[in-house]
Protein backbone atom coordinates (compact mmCIF):
# COMPACT_ATOMS: atom_id res chain seq x y z
CA UNK A 1 0.00 0.00 0.00
CA UNK A 2 1.24 3.65 -0.96
CA UNK A 3 1.47 5.58 2.10
CA UNK A 4 2.18 9.00 -0.43
CA UNK A 5 5.27 10.97 -0.44
CA UNK A 6 5.70 12.29 2.89
CA UNK A 7 3.00 14.32 4.50
CA UNK A 8 1.01 11.73 6.85
CA UNK A 9 -2.35 13.97 5.66
CA UNK A 10 -2.05 12.37 2.12
CA UNK A 11 -2.53 9.18 3.32
CA UNK A 12 -6.10 7.93 1.46
CA UNK A 13 -8.99 6.47 4.19
CA UNK A 14 -8.26 3.41 2.45
CA UNK A 15 -4.72 3.01 3.71
CA UNK A 16 -5.21 4.29 6.84
CA UNK A 17 -7.81 2.24 7.27
CA UNK A 18 -5.33 -0.97 6.22
CA UNK A 19 -2.91 -0.40 8.88
CA UNK A 20 -5.63 -0.08 11.67
CA UNK A 21 -6.56 -3.59 10.60
CA UNK A 22 -3.40 -4.56 10.38
CA UNK A 23 -1.58 -7.53 12.93
CA UNK A 24 2.00 -7.19 11.39
CA UNK A 25 3.45 -3.94 9.03
CA UNK A 26 6.08 -4.81 6.76
CA UNK A 27 8.48 -1.20 6.38
CA UNK A 28 10.94 -1.44 3.31
CA UNK A 29 14.64 -0.36 4.42
CA UNK A 30 18.17 0.00 2.08
CA UNK A 31 20.04 -0.71 4.82
CA UNK A 32 20.11 -3.38 8.19
CA UNK A 33 18.95 -0.75 11.28
CA UNK A 34 17.90 2.45 9.03
CA UNK A 35 15.07 3.85 10.03
CA UNK A 36 11.89 3.37 7.22
CA UNK A 37 10.75 6.51 5.47
CA UNK A 38 7.06 5.11 5.18
CA UNK A 39 7.43 3.96 8.40
CA UNK A 40 7.73 7.36 9.33
CA UNK A 41 4.81 8.51 7.15
CA UNK A 42 2.53 5.61 8.65
CA UNK A 43 3.67 6.06 12.35
CA UNK A 44 0.51 7.73 13.66
CA UNK A 45 -1.61 5.23 12.60
CA UNK A 46 0.72 2.02 13.90
CA UNK A 47 -0.39 0.93 17.67
CA UNK A 48 1.75 -0.94 20.28
CA UNK A 49 -0.02 -4.63 19.85
CA UNK A 50 1.28 -4.36 16.09
CA UNK A 51 4.12 -6.41 15.07
CA UNK A 52 6.29 -4.40 12.88
CA UNK A 53 8.96 -6.18 10.65
CA UNK A 54 11.48 -4.39 8.47
CA UNK A 55 11.85 -5.91 4.88
CA UNK A 56 15.49 -5.38 3.72
CA UNK A 57 16.20 -4.36 0.19
CA UNK A 58 19.25 -3.62 -0.63
CA UNK A 59 19.97 -0.77 -3.13
CA UNK A 60 23.12 -2.01 -5.62
CA UNK A 61 23.06 -2.87 -9.22
CA UNK A 62 23.83 -6.79 -9.21
CA UNK A 63 20.55 -8.31 -9.85
CA UNK A 64 20.97 -11.41 -7.80
CA UNK A 65 21.19 -9.54 -4.44
CA UNK A 66 17.84 -7.70 -5.55
CA UNK A 67 15.95 -11.15 -7.04
CA UNK A 68 16.82 -12.35 -3.34
CA UNK A 69 15.50 -9.90 -1.56
CA UNK A 70 12.04 -9.84 -3.37
CA UNK A 71 12.06 -13.41 -2.92
CA UNK A 72 12.47 -13.52 1.12
CA UNK A 73 10.05 -10.45 1.82
CA UNK A 74 6.95 -12.83 -0.38
CA UNK A 75 8.48 -15.49 1.35
CA UNK A 76 7.94 -13.83 4.52
CA UNK A 77 4.83 -11.82 3.61
CA UNK A 78 2.80 -15.17 2.40
CA UNK A 79 3.76 -17.13 5.38
CA UNK A 80 2.39 -14.64 8.01
CA UNK A 81 -1.00 -14.14 5.55
CA UNK A 82 -1.20 -18.09 5.61
CA UNK A 83 -1.34 -18.57 9.42
CA UNK A 84 -4.02 -15.51 9.31
CA UNK A 85 -2.29 -12.36 10.03
CA UNK A 86 -3.63 -9.54 8.67
CA UNK A 87 -0.11 -8.13 6.53
CA UNK A 88 0.46 -4.46 4.79
CA UNK A 89 3.75 -3.89 3.20
CA UNK A 90 4.33 0.25 3.30
CA UNK A 91 5.52 1.45 0.30
CA UNK A 92 6.16 5.40 -0.20
CA UNK A 93 4.43 6.96 -2.74
CA UNK A 94 2.28 5.20 -4.89
CA UNK A 95 2.27 1.56 -4.86
CA UNK A 96 2.54 0.99 -8.65
CA UNK A 97 4.98 3.90 -9.31
CA UNK A 98 8.38 3.17 -9.10
CA UNK A 99 7.84 1.08 -6.02
CA UNK A 100 9.77 -2.13 -4.74
CA UNK A 101 6.09 -3.13 -3.52
CA UNK A 102 5.71 -4.07 -7.57
CA UNK A 103 8.27 -6.59 -7.24
CA UNK A 104 7.39 -7.77 -4.00
CA UNK A 105 4.16 -8.19 -5.61
CA UNK A 106 5.22 -10.18 -8.78
CA UNK A 107 7.45 -12.37 -6.27
CA UNK A 108 4.02 -13.26 -4.60
CA UNK A 109 2.25 -14.02 -7.71
CA UNK A 110 5.08 -16.43 -8.98
CA UNK A 111 6.06 -18.22 -5.77
CA UNK A 112 2.69 -17.90 -3.65
CA UNK A 113 -0.08 -17.66 -5.85
CA UNK A 114 -2.62 -18.50 -3.74
CA UNK A 115 -1.66 -15.69 -1.51
CA UNK A 116 -4.49 -13.04 -1.28
CA UNK A 117 -2.71 -9.76 -2.52
CA UNK A 118 -4.70 -6.15 -2.79
CA UNK A 119 -2.81 -2.87 -3.69
CA UNK A 120 -3.71 0.60 -2.36
CA UNK A 121 -2.84 3.58 -4.64
CA UNK A 122 -0.84 6.16 -3.17
CA UNK A 123 -0.17 9.92 -4.04
CA UNK A 124 3.24 10.57 -6.44
CA UNK A 125 5.94 12.78 -4.99
CA UNK A 126 5.07 14.51 -8.43
CA UNK A 127 1.17 15.16 -8.28
CA UNK A 128 2.21 16.07 -4.30
CA UNK A 129 5.14 18.46 -5.96
CA UNK A 130 2.55 19.89 -8.23
CA UNK A 131 -0.21 20.90 -5.90
CA UNK A 132 2.38 22.82 -3.12
CA UNK A 133 3.64 24.54 -5.57
CA UNK A 134 0.27 25.24 -7.84
CA UNK A 135 1.63 24.16 -10.76
CA UNK A 136 -0.79 22.31 -13.61
CA UNK A 137 0.64 18.71 -14.29
CA UNK A 138 -0.64 18.34 -17.65
CA UNK A 139 -3.73 20.99 -18.99
CA UNK A 140 -6.18 19.41 -22.21
CA UNK A 141 -3.71 18.12 -24.79
CA UNK A 142 -0.71 17.85 -22.61
CA UNK A 143 1.13 15.00 -22.02
CA UNK A 144 3.06 13.98 -18.84
CA UNK A 145 6.11 11.69 -18.67
CA UNK A 146 7.76 10.60 -15.52
CA UNK A 147 10.91 8.78 -16.02
CA UNK A 148 14.13 8.35 -14.12
CA UNK A 149 16.80 11.58 -14.59
CA UNK A 150 18.80 10.45 -17.88
CA UNK A 151 22.30 9.31 -17.44
CA UNK A 152 23.99 11.67 -19.79
CA UNK A 153 23.53 15.00 -21.20
CA UNK A 154 22.60 13.77 -24.77
CA UNK A 155 19.52 11.75 -23.34
CA UNK A 156 18.55 14.29 -21.40
CA UNK A 157 18.49 16.85 -24.08
CA UNK A 158 16.84 14.28 -27.06
CA UNK A 159 14.25 13.88 -24.12
CA UNK A 160 13.67 17.69 -24.15
CA UNK A 161 13.29 18.31 -27.64
CA UNK A 162 11.21 15.62 -28.01
CA UNK A 163 8.87 16.42 -25.50
CA UNK A 164 8.78 20.18 -26.86
CA UNK A 165 7.77 18.92 -29.82
CA UNK A 166 4.47 16.99 -28.28
CA UNK A 167 3.67 19.46 -25.39
CA UNK A 168 4.79 17.05 -22.99
CA UNK A 169 5.66 18.00 -19.50
CA UNK A 170 8.97 15.70 -18.20
CA UNK A 171 9.07 14.80 -14.69
CA UNK A 172 12.23 13.61 -13.88
CA UNK A 173 12.79 11.66 -11.00
CA UNK A 174 15.60 10.26 -9.04
CA UNK A 175 17.53 13.72 -9.52
CA UNK A 176 20.60 13.65 -7.07
CA UNK A 177 24.14 14.00 -8.01
CA UNK A 178 23.02 14.41 -11.46
CA UNK A 179 21.50 17.87 -10.92
CA UNK A 180 25.08 19.75 -11.06
CA UNK A 181 25.15 18.94 -15.61
CA UNK A 182 21.23 18.99 -15.34
CA UNK A 183 21.17 22.81 -14.46
CA UNK A 184 23.44 23.46 -17.03
CA UNK A 185 21.76 21.76 -19.82
CA UNK A 186 18.19 23.92 -18.61
CA UNK A 187 20.52 26.42 -18.39
CA UNK A 188 21.40 27.00 -21.63
CA UNK A 189 17.62 26.69 -23.20
CA UNK A 190 16.83 29.01 -20.30
CA UNK A 191 13.93 26.70 -18.77
CA UNK A 192 15.50 27.04 -15.36
CA UNK A 193 12.94 29.76 -14.62
CA UNK A 194 9.89 27.63 -15.61
CA UNK A 195 10.91 24.09 -14.22
CA UNK A 196 10.24 23.16 -10.36
CA UNK A 197 12.32 21.60 -8.06
CA UNK A 198 10.84 19.36 -5.35
CA UNK A 199 12.91 17.71 -2.61
CA UNK A 200 11.63 15.95 0.32
CA UNK A 201 7.83 16.89 -0.68
CA UNK A 202 5.55 17.16 2.27
CA UNK A 203 8.37 16.75 4.66
CA UNK A 204 8.86 19.42 6.91
CA UNK A 205 12.04 20.11 5.48
CA UNK A 206 10.66 20.16 2.03
CA UNK A 207 11.96 22.41 -0.80
CA UNK A 208 9.71 23.79 -3.32
CA UNK A 209 11.50 26.21 -5.87
CA UNK A 210 11.80 27.38 -9.30
CA UNK A 211 15.05 25.65 -10.65
CA UNK A 212 16.84 28.64 -10.88
CA UNK A 213 16.85 29.23 -7.25
CA UNK A 214 18.80 26.08 -6.68
CA UNK A 215 22.62 25.79 -6.94
CA UNK A 216 24.33 23.14 -9.13
CA UNK A 217 25.88 20.39 -6.97
CA UNK A 218 25.00 17.06 -5.30
CA UNK A 219 20.76 16.29 -4.02
CA UNK A 220 19.56 13.57 -2.35
CA UNK A 221 18.41 10.64 -4.71
CA UNK A 222 14.70 11.32 -4.35
CA UNK A 223 14.64 14.78 -5.75
CA UNK A 224 12.50 15.51 -8.76
CA UNK A 225 12.49 18.12 -10.98
CA UNK A 226 9.17 19.05 -13.38
CA UNK A 227 9.79 20.64 -16.90
CA UNK A 228 7.61 23.17 -18.71
CA UNK A 229 8.27 24.11 -22.04
CA UNK A 230 5.29 25.51 -23.66
CA UNK A 231 1.72 26.53 -22.78
CA UNK A 232 -1.50 25.12 -24.62
CA UNK A 233 -3.07 27.76 -26.81
CA UNK A 234 -6.58 28.19 -25.14
CA UNK A 235 -5.76 29.22 -21.21
CA UNK A 236 -7.87 32.26 -19.05
CA UNK B 1 -9.12 19.37 -4.23
CA UNK B 2 -8.62 16.01 -5.83
CA UNK B 3 -11.57 13.33 -4.49
CA UNK B 4 -9.76 10.69 -6.49
CA UNK B 5 -11.47 8.96 -9.40
CA UNK B 6 -14.56 7.33 -7.74
CA UNK B 7 -14.06 5.03 -4.63
CA UNK B 8 -14.56 7.45 -1.77
CA UNK B 9 -11.96 5.79 0.76
CA UNK B 10 -9.39 6.78 -2.01
CA UNK B 11 -9.72 10.49 -0.59
CA UNK B 12 -7.15 11.59 1.07
CA UNK B 13 -7.48 12.90 4.96
CA UNK B 14 -6.45 16.16 3.64
CA UNK B 15 -9.46 15.96 1.60
CA UNK B 16 -11.71 14.77 3.58
CA UNK B 17 -10.44 17.59 6.16
CA UNK B 18 -11.09 20.50 3.53
CA UNK B 19 -14.71 18.97 2.62
CA UNK B 20 -15.34 18.75 6.45
CA UNK B 21 -14.20 22.62 7.13
CA UNK B 22 -15.89 24.12 4.51
CA UNK B 23 -18.31 26.65 4.21
CA UNK B 24 -19.24 26.18 0.27
CA UNK B 25 -18.54 23.46 -2.12
CA UNK B 26 -18.00 24.21 -5.26
CA UNK B 27 -18.87 20.90 -8.06
CA UNK B 28 -18.33 21.03 -11.38
CA UNK B 29 -20.80 20.10 -14.18
CA UNK B 30 -20.38 19.63 -17.62
CA UNK B 31 -24.18 20.92 -18.54
CA UNK B 32 -26.75 22.58 -16.51
CA UNK B 33 -28.53 20.56 -14.10
CA UNK B 34 -26.15 17.13 -14.44
CA UNK B 35 -25.42 15.26 -11.44
CA UNK B 36 -21.46 16.49 -10.28
CA UNK B 37 -19.78 13.00 -10.23
CA UNK B 38 -16.84 14.75 -8.17
CA UNK B 39 -19.65 15.61 -5.69
CA UNK B 40 -21.02 11.89 -5.59
CA UNK B 41 -17.55 10.70 -4.30
CA UNK B 42 -17.50 13.34 -1.79
CA UNK B 43 -21.03 12.88 -0.61
CA UNK B 44 -20.20 10.86 2.30
CA UNK B 45 -18.40 13.94 3.79
CA UNK B 46 -21.03 16.60 3.20
CA UNK B 47 -23.34 18.25 5.49
CA UNK B 48 -26.62 20.00 5.30
CA UNK B 49 -25.36 22.90 6.61
CA UNK B 50 -22.80 23.34 3.74
CA UNK B 51 -24.03 25.12 0.42
CA UNK B 52 -23.27 23.65 -2.33
CA UNK B 53 -23.04 25.16 -5.40
CA UNK B 54 -22.18 23.67 -9.37
CA UNK B 55 -19.81 25.18 -11.54
CA UNK B 56 -20.47 25.11 -15.44
CA UNK B 57 -18.03 23.48 -17.16
CA UNK B 58 -18.75 23.35 -21.08
CA UNK B 59 -17.39 20.47 -23.14
CA UNK B 60 -16.56 22.44 -26.07
CA UNK B 61 -14.03 22.99 -28.67
CA UNK B 62 -14.64 26.46 -29.36
CA UNK B 63 -12.28 28.72 -26.79
CA UNK B 64 -14.63 31.30 -25.65
CA UNK B 65 -17.03 29.97 -23.99
CA UNK B 66 -14.61 27.75 -21.77
CA UNK B 67 -12.71 30.82 -20.86
CA UNK B 68 -16.12 32.60 -19.69
CA UNK B 69 -16.73 29.52 -17.38
CA UNK B 70 -13.12 29.81 -16.40
CA UNK B 71 -13.61 33.65 -15.80
CA UNK B 72 -16.63 33.23 -14.08
CA UNK B 73 -15.74 30.07 -11.79
CA UNK B 74 -12.72 31.96 -10.69
CA UNK B 75 -15.01 35.27 -9.73
CA UNK B 76 -17.55 33.17 -8.50
CA UNK B 77 -14.97 31.49 -6.03
CA UNK B 78 -12.77 34.68 -5.12
CA UNK B 79 -15.96 37.04 -4.38
CA UNK B 80 -17.33 33.95 -1.45
CA UNK B 81 -13.41 33.68 -0.45
CA UNK B 82 -13.42 37.42 0.22
CA UNK B 83 -16.90 37.34 2.66
CA UNK B 84 -14.91 34.83 4.98
CA UNK B 85 -16.58 32.01 3.49
CA UNK B 86 -14.38 28.88 3.50
CA UNK B 87 -14.95 27.45 -0.20
CA UNK B 88 -13.40 24.14 -1.53
CA UNK B 89 -13.91 23.30 -5.71
CA UNK B 90 -13.83 19.44 -5.82
CA UNK B 91 -11.77 18.04 -8.77
CA UNK B 92 -12.59 14.17 -10.06
CA UNK B 93 -8.97 12.08 -9.72
CA UNK B 94 -5.98 14.26 -9.23
CA UNK B 95 -6.45 18.63 -9.08
CA UNK B 96 -3.14 19.00 -11.23
CA UNK B 97 -3.93 16.15 -13.74
CA UNK B 98 -6.41 16.73 -16.92
CA UNK B 99 -8.08 19.10 -14.05
CA UNK B 100 -10.90 21.88 -14.56
CA UNK B 101 -9.42 22.81 -11.29
CA UNK B 102 -6.13 23.97 -13.26
CA UNK B 103 -7.31 26.17 -15.36
CA UNK B 104 -9.42 27.64 -12.70
CA UNK B 105 -6.43 27.99 -10.47
CA UNK B 106 -4.69 30.02 -13.43
CA UNK B 107 -7.68 31.99 -14.16
CA UNK B 108 -7.81 32.92 -9.76
CA UNK B 109 -3.94 33.60 -9.77
CA UNK B 110 -4.52 36.31 -13.37
CA UNK B 111 -7.77 38.24 -11.95
CA UNK B 112 -7.33 37.48 -8.03
CA UNK B 113 -3.73 37.24 -7.47
CA UNK B 114 -4.76 38.17 -3.45
CA UNK B 115 -6.98 35.29 -3.30
CA UNK B 116 -5.31 32.19 -0.91
CA UNK B 117 -5.54 29.26 -2.30
CA UNK B 118 -4.40 25.61 -1.85
CA UNK B 119 -3.90 22.48 -4.03
CA UNK B 120 -5.04 18.95 -2.38
CA UNK B 121 -3.35 16.52 -4.66
CA UNK B 122 -5.80 12.97 -5.83
CA UNK B 123 -5.67 9.64 -6.68
CA UNK B 124 -5.27 9.42 -10.33
CA UNK B 125 -7.38 7.11 -12.61
CA UNK B 126 -4.38 5.65 -13.86
CA UNK B 127 -2.83 4.52 -10.09
CA UNK B 128 -6.39 3.58 -9.16
CA UNK B 129 -6.74 1.00 -12.47
CA UNK B 130 -3.27 -0.41 -11.62
CA UNK B 131 -3.42 -1.23 -7.94
CA UNK B 132 -7.00 -2.31 -8.75
CA UNK B 133 -5.64 -5.33 -11.35
CA UNK B 134 -2.31 -5.62 -9.68
CA UNK B 135 -0.50 -4.30 -12.83
CA UNK B 136 2.99 -2.49 -12.24
CA UNK B 137 2.94 0.75 -14.13
CA UNK B 138 6.57 1.49 -13.96
CA UNK B 139 9.50 -0.22 -12.43
CA UNK B 140 13.01 0.61 -11.73
CA UNK B 141 13.92 2.32 -15.57
CA UNK B 142 10.81 2.22 -17.30
CA UNK B 143 9.09 5.32 -18.05
CA UNK B 144 5.12 6.09 -17.78
CA UNK B 145 3.56 8.45 -20.58
CA UNK B 146 0.29 9.57 -19.69
CA UNK B 147 -1.73 11.44 -22.52
CA UNK B 148 -5.06 11.60 -24.01
CA UNK B 149 -5.83 9.08 -26.61
CA UNK B 150 -3.95 10.18 -30.56
CA UNK B 151 -6.80 11.15 -32.62
CA UNK B 152 -5.17 9.16 -35.49
CA UNK B 153 -3.86 5.45 -35.80
CA UNK B 154 -0.52 6.89 -37.67
CA UNK B 155 -0.24 9.04 -34.55
CA UNK B 156 -1.11 5.44 -32.13
CA UNK B 157 1.36 3.65 -34.06
CA UNK B 158 4.31 6.09 -33.56
CA UNK B 159 3.80 6.63 -29.94
CA UNK B 160 3.90 3.03 -29.62
CA UNK B 161 7.04 2.55 -31.35
CA UNK B 162 8.61 5.34 -29.59
CA UNK B 163 7.59 3.85 -26.28
CA UNK B 164 8.96 0.33 -27.10
CA UNK B 165 12.06 1.77 -27.42
CA UNK B 166 11.95 3.83 -24.56
CA UNK B 167 10.70 0.89 -22.20
CA UNK B 168 7.88 3.46 -21.78
CA UNK B 169 4.22 2.50 -20.67
CA UNK B 170 1.47 4.49 -22.25
CA UNK B 171 -1.38 5.23 -20.00
CA UNK B 172 -4.11 6.29 -23.08
CA UNK B 173 -6.85 8.77 -21.03
CA UNK B 174 -10.25 9.70 -23.02
CA UNK B 175 -10.37 6.39 -24.97
CA UNK B 176 -14.05 6.48 -25.65
CA UNK B 177 -15.46 6.24 -29.22
CA UNK B 178 -11.26 5.39 -30.46
CA UNK B 179 -11.60 2.05 -28.92
CA UNK B 180 -12.99 0.53 -32.24
CA UNK B 181 -9.82 1.47 -34.01
CA UNK B 182 -7.57 1.50 -31.26
CA UNK B 183 -8.26 -2.27 -30.68
CA UNK B 184 -7.45 -3.09 -34.00
CA UNK B 185 -3.92 -1.57 -33.84
CA UNK B 186 -2.92 -3.34 -30.62
CA UNK B 187 -4.58 -6.85 -32.00
CA UNK B 188 -2.43 -6.06 -35.01
CA UNK B 189 1.01 -5.90 -33.09
CA UNK B 190 -0.37 -8.67 -30.64
CA UNK B 191 -0.11 -6.48 -27.52
CA UNK B 192 -4.63 -6.75 -26.76
CA UNK B 193 -3.34 -9.52 -23.90
CA UNK B 194 -0.89 -7.27 -22.61
CA UNK B 195 -3.06 -4.22 -22.15
CA UNK B 196 -5.11 -2.96 -19.37
CA UNK B 197 -8.45 -1.54 -20.10
CA UNK B 198 -9.87 0.02 -16.98
CA UNK B 199 -13.70 2.38 -17.58
CA UNK B 200 -15.58 3.75 -14.20
CA UNK B 201 -12.43 3.67 -11.86
CA UNK B 202 -13.40 2.76 -8.36
CA UNK B 203 -17.13 2.96 -9.11
CA UNK B 204 -19.43 0.13 -8.57
CA UNK B 205 -19.95 -1.07 -11.92
CA UNK B 206 -15.44 -0.47 -13.01
CA UNK B 207 -14.60 -2.35 -15.54
CA UNK B 208 -10.89 -3.94 -15.23
CA UNK B 209 -10.24 -6.48 -18.33
CA UNK B 210 -7.17 -7.23 -20.17
CA UNK B 211 -8.09 -5.49 -23.27
CA UNK B 212 -8.69 -8.40 -25.09
CA UNK B 213 -11.93 -9.02 -23.67
CA UNK B 214 -13.14 -5.79 -24.45
CA UNK B 215 -14.94 -6.13 -28.01
CA UNK B 216 -14.26 -3.26 -30.00
CA UNK B 217 -17.00 -0.05 -30.15
CA UNK B 218 -17.81 2.89 -28.31
CA UNK B 219 -16.76 3.28 -25.01
CA UNK B 220 -17.57 5.97 -22.44
CA UNK B 221 -15.74 9.27 -22.71
CA UNK B 222 -13.33 8.36 -19.45
CA UNK B 223 -12.22 4.63 -20.00
CA UNK B 224 -8.44 4.19 -20.21
CA UNK B 225 -5.55 1.76 -21.49
CA UNK B 226 -2.49 0.84 -19.76
CA UNK B 227 -0.12 -0.94 -22.26
CA UNK B 228 2.87 -2.15 -21.35
CA UNK B 229 5.01 -3.38 -24.61
CA UNK B 230 8.27 -4.96 -22.39
CA UNK B 231 9.71 -6.07 -18.69
CA UNK B 232 12.73 -5.07 -17.37
CA UNK B 233 15.47 -7.27 -17.56
CA UNK B 234 15.85 -8.28 -13.95
CA UNK B 235 12.97 -9.20 -12.15
CA UNK B 236 12.07 -11.69 -9.35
Amino acid sequence: MGVGPGDPDLLTLAAVGAIEAADLIACPVARSGAESMAAAIAARWMRPHQRIIPLLFPMVDAAEPRRLAWHQAADTLAAEVATGQRVVLLCEGDASLFATGSYVLLALQQRHPDCPCRVIPGITAVSAAAAAANWPLALQQDQLLMRPCPEREDQLSQALDHAAGQARVLALLKLGRRWLWVRQVLERRQLLESSLFAERVGWPDQTLRPAQDVPGGVRPYFSLLLIRQSWPEVLP
